[in-house]
């Protein structure tokens, strides 16, 4: 590796060099870069952010120096960078070489014989895409491949970043050399063959070189080899591999994960080229929710509702997950190590399946391979969101090599079960349709470059649904009955906001502001207020006095809104469950945040701190638990307490009969409620209970009970729903 | 050209000649050729087709002798073939110089140097393809893409052709020729400027040919020209054609047909090769009807309805028309003259638009020629209905070849206004999803190759209605009740039965079972009984019987059934269109019909005979017209009548404020029942009118009565209902 010593700097415009450079630090941003030369304090703090925002409109300009290097015999010297956000040009000594339009783009530029005399570097962004005439939010982004979360959303600044955010670097690389090594297969699950084809592309100088490639079992026995010569700058070998141990989330099996290295030899026998990777077999498919064939009932007839059951290697699927966002707002600082807390906490929590939302990034390769080895399934956008893309050719051709480089960077991970387009594209607010020329397209690329996993154009479709984003709504409905009568065929995005804990928040909101929580302060900036439509989101202080009582200060009003966002977050996860096999999947919005925010339907933090939401979410997660329906949240005493017993199942396992118990818990009292000795509950199905009716004791000296379910033998099953009581009469 | 005499043969087997050589007509079907070499009845008599079932499951082949011809400089003899249906391969003196499945693809076979000493050329037929151990019928065409229909369907025999279908010549050509010649263009529709691609390929001999094109107006005038020389085969050329004069639906505008000529040329200035064609510029895009973006309501809250406006020019055309089935059973005896009665007849009625249904053949270009000069837009759908066609590769790769050979020789033609993957394939009784490979193929390759024609999976799409196929349906609700609360976005298969006049039935059905109608006689297999679910349709003599009484005689079934049928459907049409713009079409099941049935819900019997119910429907599809919204079909003396006035406008004219009069026509009497002064009915839009009520007379001596809808001024938009009166209490 030769080492780049990178500096930045930006011009008003293109014509114009910088007049400053300062250092740069590779991957990254061009921001970040700015601010640490300027001693800014952190983005994140307070309104800091607020003095980035000329950063978009100008013309940055990254530049290294490579000092004069000898010439290697059968070797290049090479840049190779993973991904520059988002349009720019590659200088070297001022002659351009290459010109691009998109992130997800990785490129190689030989630099050898300009490197023989020494050479400048350099890569010339243009500003951040903007639809002119467009306002200033994300409708700017509806001509660009860029996430568009980066315009401004509801609990995302507007602070959009620029800059080489992948590795960047400068080797001397053998001229003969594989330029793509690409594995697909076929899998028969029935018989556990996979017919695998391994196809690679070699460089101009390894024409006539021989490949070979091995796949070594998860206990690593070779069990499949072949070998070729690259002819025309290609070759393909395709060999059955017998006996696959199949790969599964991690409530369904094990994650075996095989490896294929693939090498490049010359005819004297070197090793030029090497290349290796980590893969699995499973058969994805979206299959029909049960029942659904069966409407819509009656004349003038519609279509049925399209499936939405994810079907792994045969067997039906329920999704237990959330919304994944992008985990930094700026892209070039992720590592591998970012995911690595987030995703351990996501398996801990028992979810088995995230959707890459399509407002923000494609994540680089080391989250779908921390996503295979954990078990997790991924549900991959393309980078659209609440937008209505241009049928535009300049922006088609810039989606059309973004996402075809996209899919071939995430195909191959087993994790990877499905595909989008984006998000929340056919609803009003982003005036997309079917007709669509960019769903079109990205429907043509995933079919001819990976056809056997689902593709979907954008969540909701027909049948599933989205929100609703809070604990009571404007008719006074709670999460409780919203769900109860919903009848979707998935739920793939519902939230219940909450508070950061106070000392979070004290962390990036001023001490002076921190009492009491108003709009026009941090508090707004980060989310609390006139974030979403409902002017007091995603705080909602009437909604916790409404339940809790006016709140005499921040901890009362924190823990309040922590408990509503628990709670409900247990309804609405478990209602979705109890809801199967009609319906197939619960996906809460959102899992974690790329900065602090003061409130947000997120249940983890920036960078990965747990809310204490998310161990309600853990409860409600776990692929066998005792649950109950609930009809609401406030009760009175005296009043008659009524809930609905259930068992939920979601492994491949049977559950012997047993014994369930529910009881309440007031104050020092427990009440037995009810003891269901159950049946068999069949594998991947839940069992409905009794109804469980008690009169609630009418003292008024405690001010909460709870529900608790016991399992006979298995307490790791038990369920535990603490509700408030209020004095008035229950609301309605 | 060279005559070909043709023979055709069957064996039992591939390895077997057949033992036995019959004149064929080509193009035609192996079975009239049989049929007419053994003197038998046409299979359209009685039930004279079911000894026609076994040559789908023989080996057929055509064999015609060239005599030796002499070589001529600068030209080959080449064997032009349109298309065979199905699976074939061609052989040369017995050498195989061509395999195929597929009956949509014309192919060439340069037979040169064979025929310099004479040759055999044979057409080597496949049995009808089936799906082993499928049931016998439609399920055995799940993967082929030969159409349905001929496994037998509700109103068509089961009956496979097989045969050369297309024609086929074999003349001299020039050795240098073009191979394909293609238009393509881009419209801006506000400056009326159309970019003009034209791309041709062109043989070995062609290279470094030159090319010529132009274009002439519809007054004749060359309004664009280029040339260019064939370079590794093809050529492409571009130009602007300025103020383009737009090609339109027959309400909405004219019909402006421009021509295409394309010649190649030799370096000596010899003429090589002419290529001719009529083409129009429109622009044809599938919109959002009005609401649908405001749907759906509430939370979890799914996707609104995909759009179902058909859009042209910019201007929202509401369609009205029919489903289009295959004129005849035998495809191979089409010509231009079979359309010509039919189309003349669609656009008589006032239809603008014909949906190609997916279950038969995709009609040959003159199908197309003529609805652009017509005016009528087609929806063409590819070969797939009621099925779960396979993802199994080699039906996939017929599919696609033959899709392609589709796109490319339909897209040219103004008339073709929407693609559709086939018939009510996301119905259960289809069981195909959103994931099918064959409908994301066909999606991909429309897009590949006609990317702004719109392009739906399947009818229904979801907020669409097919059915319901009664006047009368089993709850006795009425088509008056059903339509009245349906709330589709489009009606694109309606259908109200009838029987065929009794002259028409005589000529099919043998006297002696001529009356009473029965099942199990030649009633039932031209598809009066057990046809479809309910076991007395299609002639559904009881719901005859339930309004005018019992039938002495065949004269009165008929006239009743006939009734039934006019006003069933100008209730179902004019209904569908008061739905705008909610609703965006009305297009009845069906058109027209392949062979004699009878009773079936066509409005014009085979070939070209109008049923009376054709004039209720071109009543029910003037672009303007007054109409009413009935409550009930039929009415008692003495009761109050209660209709609801409309003026329907599709016109992009607006109609002037005017009068509108109501009357009751009772025997001899006629009751004034309302006088509505309407305003100015908008461009495109519809006027609801006042309600009418009326005492019914209660003396006995009529029968039935009629509301009549007179138009000051305009009597063109004047309509009328008749409806029968009965003693008892009315229906319910």
């Amino acid at each position: 590796m030769v080492p780049l010593v990178w500096e930045v700097g930006h011009a008003a415009s293109p014509a114009q060099p910088p007049s400053r450079w300062v250092a740069a630090t590779v991957p990254g941003a061009v921001q970040l870069d700015w601010a640490r030369a300027e001693g800014w304090e952190p983005y994140w703090k307070g309104n800091a952010f607020k003095a980035y925002r000329w950063m978009e409109d100008v013309w940055w300009t990254y530049r290294a120096r490579v000092a004069p290097v000898e010439a290697r015999a059968g070797h290049r010297l090479v840049l190779a960078c993973g991904g520059v956000d988002y349009q720019f040009s590659v200088h070297v000594n001022g002659v351009c070489v290459h010109e691009q339009e998109g992130m997800f783009r990785p490129f190689e530029i030989d630099v050898t014989d300009a490197a023989l005399r020494g050479a400048w570097i350099e890569v010339r962004l243009h500003p951040a895409p903007k639809v002119p005439g467009s306002k200033e939010d994300r409708t700017e982004a509806r001509r660009c491949a860029k996430p568009a979360v980066a315009y401004g959303w509801d609990w995302h600044p507007r602070l959009i970043p620029l800059g080489i955010w992948r590795d960047t670097v400068l080797e001397w690389r053998s001229a003969a050399r594989l330029q793509r090594v690409e594995s697909t297969y076929a899998l028969d699950v029935e018989s556990r063959t996979a017919t695998l084809t391994v196809a690679v592309a070699g460089t101009e100088a390894a024409e006539k070189a021989q490949w070979r490639w091995s796949l070594a079992s998860p206990s690593g026995s070779r069990v499949a080899h072949g070998s070729g010569v690259i002819r025309s700058g290609s070759g393909e070998s395709r060999m059955q591999v017998p006996n696959v141990e199949l790969w599964w989330p991690h409530d369904q099996g094990p994650q075996p994960l095989y490896v294929l290295e693939v090498e490049l030899w010359d005819a004297a026998g070197h090793l030029l080229d090497r290349h290796g990777r980590r893969m699995g077999f499973r058969r994805a498919r979206l299959v029909m929710n049960e029942g659904a064939w069966e409407g819509p009932e009656g004349f003038p007839k519609s279509r049925s509702h399209p499936p939405f059951t994810l079907e792994i290697n045969g067997r039906s699927v329920f999704a237990r997950g959330a919304n994944w966002v992008p985990p930094e707002i700026f892209p070039g600082t992720i590592t591998p190590e970012t995911f690595k807390p987030l995703l351990r906490l996501a398996r801990e929590a028992g979810m088995n399946l995230l959707r890459s939302w399509g407002g923000g990034i494609v994540n680089p390769p080391s989250f779908f391979e921390q996503c295979d080895a954990l078990g997790i399934m991924v549900w991959q956008e393309f980078p659209l969101a609440c937008n209505c893309y241009d049928d535009d050719p300049g922006y088609l051709r810039a989606l059309d090599a973004e996402s075809r480089s996209i899919i071939r960077q995430v195909r191959e991970h087993p994790s990877l079960v499905m595909w989008s387009g984006g998000n929340e594209l056919f609803n009003a607010w982003s005036g997309m349709t079917d007709q669509a020329h960019a769903l079109r397209l990205l429907n043509r690329n995933c079919y001819d470059l990976d056809p056997d996993t689902p593709f979907i154009p954008t969540s909701p479709v027909d049948g599933v649904g989205h929100g609703d984003y809070r604990f009571r709504d404007e008719h006074g409905r709670e999460v409780h009955q919203i769900f109860a009568t919903a009848r979707n065929t998935a739920y793939t995005e519902f939230g219940c906001p909450g508070p950061s804990p106070v000392e979070y928040l004290s962390r990036f909101i001023p001490p002076e502001e921190l009492w009491p929580p108003k709009p026009g302060t941090t508090w707004e900036t980060h989310h609390a207020f006139n974030a979403w439509w409902p002017t007091t989101s995603w705080l909602f202080p009437e909604v916790v006095e409404h339940y809790f009582g006016p709140c005499p200060d921040l901890p009362t009003l924190v823990k309040g809104g922590e408990w509503l966002q628990t709670e409900g977050y247990k309804v609405l996860y478990e209602e979705a469950r109890r809801q199967k096999p009609r319906s197939s999947m619960a996906l809460n919005w959102c899992y974690n945040e790329p900065w602090p925010t003061a409130a947000n339907n997120s249940i983890i933090n920036w960078p990965a701190e747990p809310k204490p939401a998310y161990h309600g979410v853990a409860a409600a997660c776990r692929t066998v638990m005792a649950s109950a329906r609930i009809p609401r949240f406030s009760w009175s005493p005296g009043e008659a307490f009524e809930a609905e017993l259930w068992l939920l199942n979601d492994s491949p396992e049977a559950l012997p009969p047993g014994r369930v118990t529910a009881e309440i818990v007031w104050g020092s009292r427990v009440i037995e409620a009810a003891v269901w000795d159950h049946a068999e509950v069949a594998v991947n199905r839940h069992l409905g209970g009794p109804q469980v009716r008690v009169q609630l004791p009418a003292d008024g000296s405690v001010v909460s009970f709870a529900l608790h379910l016991r399992v006979a033998g298995a307490p790791q099953r038990d369920s535990v729903y603490p509700m408030p009581l209020v004095r008035a009469a229950a609301p309605t």
